[in-house]
């Protein structure tokens, strides 16, 4: 693996690797085993130009728990100000001999866009609307953990579809791990040819609770949504869209709930959801970084030397 | 020690021991001998909800000095901009296993409130206008080094007493290490129950001469008083309760005068009283670091180790 | 070494051996070996009052990757805003026992201001329009890199000079060096009086094409300028001072273009001439992280160290 660039172009012989990785690396971490040398002299860019706390944080406690030097460079205090294109930003910064370089951008392509220009590996942390991979890798991740397999569940994915990455790669990944996948939302929200995607639209929350084995609520994000009036009110959307404790009862007995984050507590999710046993989005978080850690590892080709530091 | 919330919930015991390491580590540090590996493999999350140079490079130096991974999030770049709960941004970031969370935030008791939330150690580095310990405890090892002991002696708070942390974390530390505690300042700034905060209040600055041993003058805070309106203006404030030299030969001659920082220099103090050997204000930053140090592993449980290190 | 301040005050010797030790940590660093345990328990503080990606960053990974603890400190998240003078800023964190100070401030001898309070190591990363002597260094380095050395060879350099910290850094380098000196640019952004700078003046691309052994094209600081109207369009500006393929084509076979970033794209120079191997400007990238090792090294007196560990 040389890039991590979208859930498109990944082996499910990888994705495997990955979450093995992951989970052997979450227990670690669990039993307070947390600094490994693996990447003791390589060196991690965070080059963010979105604001994120969570991917942010995760990939640079992924960095520092493997022994890697992390820079974090955002786009405010940056030369971007000056006038400076993405493409040169990013053959400056590979000068400097990063061997990661963890990219957020708010184009969609961003990362395939400078893959030509450096040297580095490039992990895409969201492109615009197209990817985040490493989200849908955690979210696989999860959803493995409670049950087992991703192969034959019904996973149904709520809210914004046509805006989300993690949609997209959620969607990308899960098809490739054999799930069948379902979209529902606000016909503002879906996308226009769901059929391309390979999913299948619900329309009532009762068709969602008869079919989900997993349901996967994204986060209304209103910080972009607000000028473009997509739906009339936060109170509308809760109304018709959100997940409550009675909707709860009518999902199947086993179903999982999770979440991007950051939440909207009471738009999305409310608080007995949040708080329910079948709600995965704190797992989600933990899982994460086991998952970068074990990405970041990979991409420097030093998956073998983890393993056995952490068997040690 | 669990957290370090509040002056109010520290034990004599625990005041002590801290001291002690710290004054260890000051001289270490003196030394030039400024890396321990007391920390390795133990993260501390700087999470920081208002602007801060002294307090979170303070941590962050300590946390890095005793070789723990030290992330630091403002709230400027973060989730919260999206709307999260301060409660699941903590629940979020407990799941990554920091050790210890160090939160400054404006709301009184964020600490309190995030506590059953989180399986870290919570460092309280300010919240709102309640308490900031680690200030009190270097403020009373900086007394300690030059009085040697603060049983007995007369401390002085001075300025904005009612919109101050530090002086309800100093007022509370100092009483039960034995200190009689006075306040002095504009009428507009002081607490309407003075009494319920066991300390006496001084009218004039004649009174404030006679009895201080200990001045400590509190930073005006001018980007949050502008708009309330409490005094007049700068030169007025610093007219009637500003340090000049003057006044401060007409203290006693073994005084000793204090500021948290940043100085308004002109306004609490003058330059000569700033560079007279009276001022410790720099070594209360000195003593700040060595302090944050002896917090962060006393919190992990490795105050032996350190000891031991540092005799090594 | 005790500072680096400015060009003015740095030694031929010292330059020749940060450049020796800088080379060997190129060569080093190309090999992929980049963590050397060199300033182990040695602490930079990166305080920048103006935003930068570049010098910060690079700074950062130099110190880094020579095991030192890095802190970066900018203005925004500063005590500045709240009233703090420079002088007590860097006095307030020199009593946190760093070794090097790397401070960029906007006011012309912000670093020599300071020098009387710290005992830090300051490195002048940028003061106004004053000095940057690690650019300078580096610009050197890529020079003789290229050239071989920088004696007898006919330098130009074309632009804001009067605004441009790098120009003067660069000028007085060079001299010492033993260069020959020339400017060229919009008589608005010309000194008043060149020869007190020990410059020529060129008046037309013609004599610059001439003349040219090497060509630094400074950047046009859209930022600051604008206000200003130095010049009526950025359009104008390209078209009489910017270098593109036909300019490029009447010059020397063996010009060498540089440029100190970051480039404003088709205005000083345009793509063509960016991508034409006698433009250097990402070797300058380059080599200024392996100065920047040199320097921090240098300053605290480990060269011999560094030397060895390389070495070894």
């Amino acid at each position: 693996m040389e890039h991590l660039l979208s859930c498109e172009e990944l082996e499910k012989e990888e994705v495997d690797n990955l979450m093995s990785l992951a989970f052997k690396l979450r227990r670690a971490l669990r039993n307070g085993k947390k600094k490994f040398s693996t990447l003791r002299g390589q060196c991690v860019v965070n080059l963010f130009f979105e604001a994120s706390t969570r991917t942010r944080t995760s990939f640079e406690k992924a960095g520092k728990f493997l022994s890697a030097d992390v820079i974090n460079i955002s786009a405010s205090a940056s030369s971007v100000k000056k006038g400076e294109t993405l493409i040169d930003t990013v053959k400056n910064l590979d000068m400097m001999h990063p061997d990661i370089i963890v990219l957020r951008h708010p184009c969609e392509g961003a990362g395939e866009t400078i893959k030509p220009y450096v040297r580095a590996s490039i992990v895409n942390a969201g492109d615009g609307c197209h990817e985040h991979p490493s989200q849908a890798l955690l979210d696989a991740m999860t959803i493995v953990d409670a049950k087992g397999t991703i192969e034959g569940l019904n996973i149904v994915i709520a809210g914004d579809i046509v805006h989300s990455r993690v949609a997209r790669s959620d969607i990308i990944l899960f098809k490739k791990l054999g799930a069948h996948i379902f979209i529902f939302g606000p016909s503002t929200m879906m996308p226009r040819y769901p059929e391309a995607l390979g999913v299948s639209v619900l329309k009532t929350f009762e068709e969602v609770a008869e079919v989900a084995d997993v349901l996967i609520m994204l986060r209304i994000q209103l910080e972009r949504l607000n000028a473009k009036k997509v739906f009339p009110s936060l109170r509308e959307y809760s109304r018709f869209f959100g997940l409550n404790k009675k909707r709860l009862e009518m999902m199947k007995k086993d179903v999982l709930i999770m979440h991007p984050g950051p939440v909207n507590r009471g738009v999305e999710l409310n608080e007995e959801v949040i708080s329910s046993d079948k709600t995965l989005i704190f797992n989600q978080v933990e899982n994460g970084l086991a998952m970068r850690m074990a990405i970041l590892a990979t991409l420097c080709g030093r998956e073998k030397k983890l393993m056995e530091e952490i068997d040690a």
